[in-house]
């Protein structure tokens, strides 16, 4: 039977959502190993960036509805996904990851996590089922991961400051190329820097499709 | 020196957008060939769909600035993009291409065209300038051929009434499946179906990497 792997999106597109490409070629590299994407994203308000000048468009939109547009309309409210509906989980990162599913962004080490995406990644941690994190998503799961207990291995490629956020919430940080990935065994993480480091969407998918076949023989 | 590769977007999101994962895939396709893309859209309004309910949602927004989402910010409005800026032109599907690029969708074989578009994709059929199409924009490029005298030979997939209409507007389909393409070397046109038979993203690819490879010799 094919795996279940949830895709955890926070919006659509990478300056106030998921990241398109890489949440895009994560389906791609699950579809091409036969697993089934289970997407899902939580029902939250978030504050629209216009993408062309970079701005606060002084707007607000809905990050399940939006998150809906790379998903093609098959989504699922994340409060309502558990770890038994899924073999493994994969985030996909953009601001929103920072922004919309934890306050990372701007509130650093002790930010606030949308209390249903804590519920869903501590409960796949919990129950010992694998976790992929792509780009700045790491620093969400190192988060839930340093509230729950767990000293989480993983990368957000080479960024010291973020890096070193990263260790005051509890993880282990590992400089990572970006055709490459970190492997935590122990917790069944793992993870790849993608945009934090890449420069096209080739390299990027070299990373997402090695963390994807990671993850897919840990589940 | 690296062909610059035009990616002609319509916002984003398979309802009322470029379709996001057709869109990313050609980025991919076109970036591990070593091309460069230049994304461009329309700088006109549309007409919101949700996708979750995939109902209209009663607001608008703008083609340009919704299709940057994609492109990660870099994109440049169609209108200042001319045939001699590109080697080759991409246009993704969504039912963007058939409303916001075209009035394909409600209005069929006599559609308006954005005149921006028109010029664009009409500069380069007369340049004799590859144009690759998938998934619904063979329909926005029928429309525009034929008003030009030009007798594509092109596919949407095997959808009857659609392959009517695209003959309506003076080209010639070919029925093909997901993962092939059809190529009109006289015009230098290559399409593909994509989603408009394509059941996930891997299938899909295979299409548009083909597609892509066959745009880039012919370039």
């Amino acid at each position: 039977m094919a795996k279940r792997v949830g895709v955890l999106l926070s919006g659509c597109g990478v300056k106030d959502g998921a990241e398109i490409q890489e949440a895009a070629l994560t389906l791609l590299a699950l579809d091409q190993r036969g697993a089934q994407a289970v997407c899902c994203a939580p029902d939250c308000d978030f504050e629209v960036i216009d993408h062309v000048t970079g701005k606060p468009a002084g707007e607000r939109r809905n990050v399940l509805r939006e998150s809906a547009r790379i998903s093609r309309g098959e989504i699922r409210d994340v409060a309502h996904v558990t770890p038994a509906d899924l073999d493994a989980l994969v985030m996909p990162g953009g601001f929103g990851a920072a922004k919309n599913l934890c306050g990372f962004a701007t509130q650093g080490a002790d930010c606030a996590v949308n209390p249903a995406v804590e519920k869903l990644v501590a409960g796949m941690l919990a129950a010992r089922k694998p976790i992929g994190a792509i780009c700045i998503a790491p620093a969400l799961l190192a988060r839930i991961a340093g509230k729950h207990g767990v000293a989480a291995r993983l990368t957000i490629g080479n960024d010291a400051g973020t890096a070193r956020t990263i260790e005051a919430m509890g993880a282990r940080h590992e400089a990572c190329p970006v055709r490459e990935f970190v492997v935590d065994r122990e917790h069944k993480i793992v993870s790849t820097p993608a945009y934090m480091l890449g420069r096209g969407p080739a390299e990027v998918f070299e990373g997402i499709r090695k963390l994807v076949d990671e993850v897919l023989s840990l589940a």
